[in-house]
């Protein structure tokens, strides 16, 4: 970072969402992400730059104070990316122009993307078809409902999805939506296998190498799919994409709370025992059919074209670069 | 059947004996199995028959009523072949001494086959290695218990085993007997397997084709198992071979309640589903390095012949023969 | 499709061109494409339009006209898609250059295609080097035909192709240009893999998740090439790869007449049956190496980024954008 | 071989047998196998020997005098390995008795075998199954005929199995035991072996090392039906076990006349090509899920384990030792 | 090549440096790539030319002049397509404007390249974990020298690599940066794969189809990592991408002498041996994880997309083209 | 052991073996195993017991002076095992002539069993054969040198086998049996892999289940010969198969000096290294084809049942029972 930014104005609206980015007030990949790029818009609105150079250290200034509010959430690098990605322009007022083309494109991109994945998933789904679920994902939901829409007819099985059971969430909406659903737990999945047409999960993020992480026990449900014929897909938005990735870092896996697995007494009862609860796990992209985003469907070793191309090839952050 | 066998005597004793493992007073494989050997001990030792014919019906007969009261008990028809298998002499006294040195070996061998069977286990296993099982299977445990009597300090993952979590008994068990136990759920194994030295199961059964018909997930565990290049073997004692599965038999899996899933409440706020809870599911032989007996540790592939040689070759059971 | 833009003027060889599309006296997936893109350019030179708002409708409803006649041809699509990809200009007369720029670039392109996919595809093959091939592909050939002229000796294992045995037409086209040629039932292929330097072949379409779609027991035959070590490359221009599959649609596999596999009386002997005759199977890209293209060879999992950028990242057809 | 072995007097019903065999006349595994053991039969009862010496070398004589008629017909020397395995005694008497009684035990079992076997793969079948089959196998119509006198409801995909179609015959024998056929070509056997429940081939022979030698075609369909997860079985009398393997002989692959691929004004047209035209392949044992005999189920890992059971571990022939 | 052209003016500079790699006075994949690009720099710099036609003539003659002094080094062609790419201008003055701020450009990019890259693969390295390499790459060094001095402690298995032995040098190298080195022999690498983290590897260069060619013992390695679930990356600048292969050339394999593998005086003793010493062997793209260079990291799948968009996607060298 | 038959007899010329043994006069597998069995002949002999259970209890005691002097070489407890597995009799006299045949009729099948392995090894090499080997085996020789009688013409790859290279010595073997030789280094072996017909090895020993032990770098070798489709072939005599494998009991790994690998001054040189150079490894048996021995040849998965056959079922040693 460059210290001698550090005395730039940053506009007002730029604080107040950074803070409520901070504070979970505003919470979800795409409403940090929406939020993010408006306030970066809302900075060149608010500019009094005199030079094209003051204007760019301002917008750097900006999108570092949002950056630093929750550097772990994938969407918010994404946002400020591809917002900078566009900014040209020889004055400040083009500078300006630019930057709020580039925040309402990406809005409006934003807007309809779970809409747009859907018809992407619900293309590959045929009427009778069966699916088969681990965890819970709007994006997948997002498919599904499409493909009902359409007038198909699908079944799913639904792992249950220890230790938090989100597999009753999504049950629960995939049942809603008209879909016959059968309940198993995690361990009953390769039995069944052979009678799934699609698996169908959700990312958490995923990875320049095509990685897919997501929910604990996708991967182990990605490689018995493999080999048992059944395609896999993973459905995510272009937001999901992790930067980071592009430069090798590694995903942190969240271990979570012990008591999600087993409750105190039992643990008691036990004896002297560690217990593991890792959120997530990493899929390879040699166990993933397709990735289909909102952009179309992608075999996960090209999703690293996309993201370069969404998010700039920049193999470090925009808003260091002086 | 022979139904002009159907008046021959059979023995008080035996009749007494096959009330009490119809009524699950006698149950657990190696009790059924002993039981019903030392009823067709007792049907010798009773037998007032005055031909060798005549005590050969009588035994067929004892057998029957015997293997009519729990047909799918796998260890009942195993010891009632190991002493048919014998049976030899050309009058009614040798035949009766036959029966019963075949019916003291059976048993004799039943009760040191844990303690045999762990020995191999033990041997496999190194001071300081790190296993992982599924479900609660003695036979695992004696292999561990006698790897800990050897001195070796090992530690272990144990998968909870959705929906009963016989996981827990089993970390119980494995912590009372010195082992550092780590619970995970079932979904987070693959997580774990490059850090495992071994993956250790039990049977229910083993077919004769090889493979291993175990708790639920055991399958997916191998697959995973396999690809991350982890052993994978399974312990089980010789009365666990499932001698129908000779002649092509498949292994019927038990469909079990579905509240041991989800309790009412909560099946009732997801809506309309349906839930599947099978017990067992199957692992062909190609995922499974060996299978460890009281007999000695064999491929998965080879098993048939160690079923062949104890419990005989025959494709029929061998007391409807006449 | 935007209603109002109904009574937009198209010029007159933008429907011959339908016509001749549609009754199949243009046919072949290079002569259709260029027949359209040249109607395009027709349209741009034949347009009174005032505005270029009136010349862009014009346009899109030519591109309508002539994609309605056979939507399910995939270089169809391929050339409005590479023609509106570029076109450009503030003035109509501006938009009317960019169209025929465009045109003539795309016509220049698939004249020379063939060719130069065949040197791309040559250069794979080593002088002695012995191919095995399935169906008959003008592309296929094309690799031949240049690798001979370069001087190297080739001999290949050709599959008769069941059930319309287009493999005699390679044989034929083969031994002309001086191959050795073997011809096998295509049951016999695995028998030969370990013989075989190259498994090529060729496609009817590509998807863009690098599936290869062409003849029946293509997919088959990548399997066993893949399990015996055999490299396996396609032959296929760029108008073949498929912009619907972007979207997550399927291909659908035109199922042929039963004809073709037995004829009236055969049937009649055997007795009441079904027969089924697809034409095509879709093979995964994990069992491809290469896909050679005029614009050079790809991994079949970065298809999709030649894809988007020869006929635009739109997941929708530009021509019904309004 | 022991010349001076060769004034030893053999029977004349031996030198008939061999000549019918020898011509033809006597033809199908199950056939030469009988009526070779019978003539070893009709032998010993003929034999004027005067010292147990006398009479093995007789034996030896007459079993050399059948086998050098068909030396690659695999039931014939199994025929003549199990009788002579069990030849036993110390008188020409008990020699006698002990040869008639092994004939005779070796032709019940033969004439009971295809039924045996068909009940052990029989139970491999699910009422509702569809299986998938290749080329044309009795042993794998006994399976089906006693799965559907069980009741079981079937159908099957049969593969035509170019070129000699032979699936035509097993699609009219199916359809006449009741099974729904569906007719493909061999190509397109890939596409549908996600709707197979099981693949059921017959065998030629099997070798040592449970490699199954069967018609052309089904290596590569099971390499497919593994990579597919689909069972794959193959249904194979006991006669069937090449002997010859067992001391690393390989299978020779007959090569048939190239007129069966394709016909002379054909080929005339194509040009100056080769026609290979192999009749079987080879299926190595870890494509293959189970081996159906008449003695029960084995993987095919544990075959050599029967084989050397019912036709000896020698590693030479029998009758050539001295 | 245009034969016209032969008399166009060549910078006396260019010639220079074309004897300079010629003599190999100027060697090592990045400073040929480096001499290359500022001569051409030179040539623009010192060019008469009065239109620019003439100029690009002379630009395209000077890149003859240095392509064929070594047309196998792949980091020469890479240099002159990246320059070639960008020169646009309609004046002299422009076209020479943008030779300079191509190659300035480039060689910037070259200077930091392998730091770059070195922070990428640092990325991927976690405090505590085990490497496992083979031969000797100052880009893989340059990955562990970053994440030493980010603070992480490792520790690796080097491969001694004969017959040249350069795990010696990597075994000096790593030692001197603090990692603990265990050596062994080519031959033990599997039997310590499952205590390793990550295989790092270098390139000699890398196909257009993911492939990574490397010093001979590669791709076995790459192969038994998969095997055995461990991940395999390769550490490779940009100017290691193979140009040619995008048109399918096939990358030739030096022989390198006999004498490296054994000297006279053992073959004599052997007797009339042949001895092959292959330099480089060929790993496919789906037995490597990620190709991580300066501009990230990559799925070898992807690599063809970098490929072109850093050289070009002419199928055909632009120095040769009129 | 039993500490009350410590006083027992045992003959001079045992004690005079065991020395041997032990001081390593007598060495070489076949030949410890030779004298061991002679030496409980000449036991037999000697034996001055009044009883049976003191003749036996000499035989143990003898057993274990000759168990004791090189617990860790494979074929002394199996020549022990095989002469014990036969001991029947109820007199002195009887037990003495079953010691003496089953000794002699152990050495008659030691003295052929080279050859007679070569036999079976030769019958799976067809004329113009290429092998690929490791090391140095002379079983692998003796297969070579029976084919090479029967006329065949074959030719080898032969990896040197760092670090001790004994492949030079098999080069030479090879070269003087007339077999067309090339060398390569060990890293060189996948890249001709498909230019082989057999992968041919020897072993160290065989575990139970099927697992080959032999020199570093059979395992790594036999991965890539797997996933080239090129069979893999371990050609060993049964005095090799491992009996306390039955058991469990894994086979360590001995591991040698590291100045095999490195000179001290080249270690100097490098620094503070670690360097590790274990002699064996182990190759699972879905790795290997078929095992060749003496008896015929098996899947590897079946070697367990021969295993039991020659050297007893039972699972602790015959001599320390009581």
């Amino acid at each position: 970072m460059n210290r001698s930014e550090d005395d730039v104005d940053v506009a007002e609206a730029v604080h107040r969402t950074a803070e409520d980015i901070g504070s979970m007030e505003i919470r979800g990949a795409a409403t940090i992400a929406a939020a993010a790029a408006k306030a970066l818009g809302e900075q060149a609105a608010a500019s009094e730059a005199e030079s094209p150079e003051e204007f760019r250290a301002e917008l750097r200034a900006a999108a570092r104070v949002l950056y630093d509010t929750r550097p772990t959430a994938v969407s918010l690098p994404n946002a400020l990316r591809y917002v900078f990605r566009d900014v040209e322009g020889e004055t400040v007022e083009r500078l300006r122009a630019s930057v709020r083309a580039s925040v309402s494109e990406f809005c409006r991109r934003l807007d309809t993307a779970q809409k747009d994945l859907g018809r992407v998933g619900a293309n590959r789904l045929r009427d009778g078809d069966t699916l088969l679920t681990h965890c819970h994902s709007t994006d997948v939901l997002a498919c599904v409902e499409t493909a009902v829409e359409q007038g198909k007819s699908l079944s799913a099985y639904v792992k249950e999805t220890r230790p938090r059971n989100q597999g009753h969430i999504t049950a629960e909406a995939l049942t809603e939506l008209g879909v016959d659903v059968t309940l198993i737990v995690d361990s009953a999945a390769r039995r069944y296998l052979n009678e799934v047409d699609h698996v169908l999960v959700g990312a958490d993020s995923i990875a320049a190498d095509g990685s897919v992480i997501n929910k604990i026990g996708t991967s182990g449900l990605a490689v018995n799919a493999r080999d048992r014929g059944t395609p896999i897909v993973c459905a995510a938005q272009t937001i999901k994409l992790h930067p980071d990735t592009l430069t090798g870092q590694t995903v942190d896996i969240e271990m979570r709370d012990e008591r999600e697995v087993i409750s105190e007494s039992e643990e008691r009862e036990i004896g002297e025992i560690t217990v593991l609860n890792p959120a997530f796990d990493v899929t390879p992209p040699r166990y993933v059919d397709a990735i289909v985003t909102e952009r179309g469907q992608f075999p996960p070793e090209s999703i690293v074209t996309l993201m370069r191309e969404l998010f700039g090839e920049s193999t470090s952050e925009p808003w260091t670069e002086t």
